[in-house]
């Protein structure tokens, strides 16, 4: 992984995925205490970053197999990522999901143009079910975080970070990342490292999920107790990725945590102040910038907000939590 | 007014107004039959277009008469435009508004570095309490759309939609815009003539506020019978501008007009697909581009959403609604 590969995937998303503006509202920088600039990656295609990855992964495919299509395993933001990547391809997408994922999320994907392919999670072996598509039909295993090309598609976010927040003045500021596998935190390290070295990428976890931050403080990948129960699902990962930790050990700050509660509050924020749509798990670094700013150094700091794919219910509760 | 009047307002904004991004989800598309292109104003400082006019009509001042500040009457977008922009120049701003004006908004406005003065709409004459105050500091009234810098400054909209369009590859479509008194629609009007040709401005509006389209119609300024009453509050104003009527009579397309109830149902799916945060009054024109296709012509179609600043009560009532 170097910036060279993250550059190439930038080369290859222009035109194709969106290029997110830096937001920002001078009642958050009161609440911060600083200025607070945010990187709305909800409003990317299929509301959430992963569309990066997916269309760098499937774009550096060789052309004969890209052809033959692509799969991938996912309930959530990723399995959109790559369906609509591929779609726009024009090449098929197999999306494999337990049978109990909801109805909504199954939906979006098959319109999203993919073949979605349901296994039981009690009876079924989901990796031994993508195994055997993938040799049936020559489809190339796109994993959600740990490869190479998902990884520089996501660091593009960083270059555009690095450029937009030096037209702004901000050349030395905490980075703040909503962090799951490390994907995203890793790619936009490398990228920020390359060019723009003032600022360090910090990953952000909810509380109870805290894996990067600790696995940060040991030095060795360390692993969540528990899997589900958050309503940060986006970003719950077991551990941090082989080829990700290592990058993030490497580059960035230390780990923030923040409460559900802050990710509720600041979804709220969000809607007020800046008009975007954030969930839960997307709200995690925004929440770390609001409220601990005891915890952040220097005059400004950056946010990704990473998603925005939300149920209504949800969202309703956090504006009859924290706007009314 | 002229395009050279909205370039050199684009050279004043640039560097302090936002460049909205033009949005767009296939899931909209399928709905409209058509590709449908959304450019979110909401996301623009202050939550709406109005921040646009308001730095044009500040900046443009000659220094002395800046720094004695800038006046307007307004309890909605205009109020904030103003304010912000005011702010960031430094100078002072007085904000008339009405006693019974919701709280928030009366706070926001402070907030954003505002004085405001509040009158009573029942005993008090506001516009003799306007001309007192500018007399006293000499204070520059700043009209919310009959004023040439601050159609300029609107027209700014149209400048990006010209150039993000043709990057697109849209060169003809019609392009619907939310209106009340026409300072958008007519600043964008100005600059699709000498940039995008191809592109036809349209207003839209609520049913029983359809002024602009009646006027259009009759070829002459037409009222509203009412002035209150619709949840699109932030375009409800009793008749097109005498500056802006003649440019829309001469360049826009028929007017468009939706019920309340199509302005939450794209509000609810601006949420659901785009992630942005728009108000009632701010649907207005994509809810004509998807619920009334047949009304309009082209392969694409470019709907402006003019502003987020929406109660939260009010969107969870769109939400539960529509997106439920």
């Amino acid at each position: 992984m170097n910036i060279d590969m993250i550059e190439a995937a930038a080369q290859r998303l222009s035109g194709h995925a969106r290029q997110t503006p830096l937001l920002s509202s001078p009642f958050l920088d009161d609440i911060a205490g600083r200025r607070v600039l945010i990187k709305p990656e909800c409003l990317q295609h299929t509301g959430s970053f992963k569309f990066r990855g997916g269309w760098s992964a499937v774009s550096a495919l060789a052309p004969d197999l890209r052809a033959r299509g692509v799969i991938a395993f996912s309930s959530g933001n990723h399995a959109q990522g790559v369906a609509y990547a591929a779609k726009l391809h024009g090449v098929p997408a197999v999306i494999i999901m337990p049978s109990d994922a909801p109805k909504l999320k199954i939906d979006n994907t098959r319109a999203l143009g993919a073949e979605v392919v349901l296994y039981d999670r009690a009876g079924q072996d989901r990796d031994a079910l993508g195994a055997q598509l993938s040799a049936e039909r020559g489809l190339t295993l796109i994993k959600p975080f740990d490869e190479p090309q998902v990884i520089a598609g996501q660091g593009t976010t960083g270059l555009e970070i690095a450029t937009q927040a030096a037209a702004l003045g901000v050349t030395e500021a905490d980075v703040l990342v909503c962090c799951g596998g490390g994907g995203l935190t890793s790619g936009i390290a490398l990228a920020l490292e390359a060019k723009a070295p003032g600022l360090r990428t910090r990953p952000c976890e909810p509380a109870g999920f805290d894996d990067v931050k600790r696995s940060l403080e040991s030095g060795k990948i360390e692993r969540n107790a528990q899997l589900s129960g958050s309503i940060c699902d986006a970003i719950i990962t077991p551990q941090p990725g082989d080829l990700t930790f290592p990058i993030m050990q490497r580059l960035c700050g230390p780990g923030l945590i923040v409460t559900e509660d802050d990710c509720l509050r600041a979804m709220a924020l969000a809607f007020l102040r800046l008009k975007i749509v954030i969930e839960p798990g997307g709200a995690v670094a925004l929440a770390a910038a609001l409220f601990y700013p005891e915890q952040i150094t220097g005059d400004a700091v950056i946010a990704v907000a990473s998603g925005g794919n939300v149920d209504p219910a949800m969202f309703i509760t956090a504006l009859q939590t924290h706007a009314i």
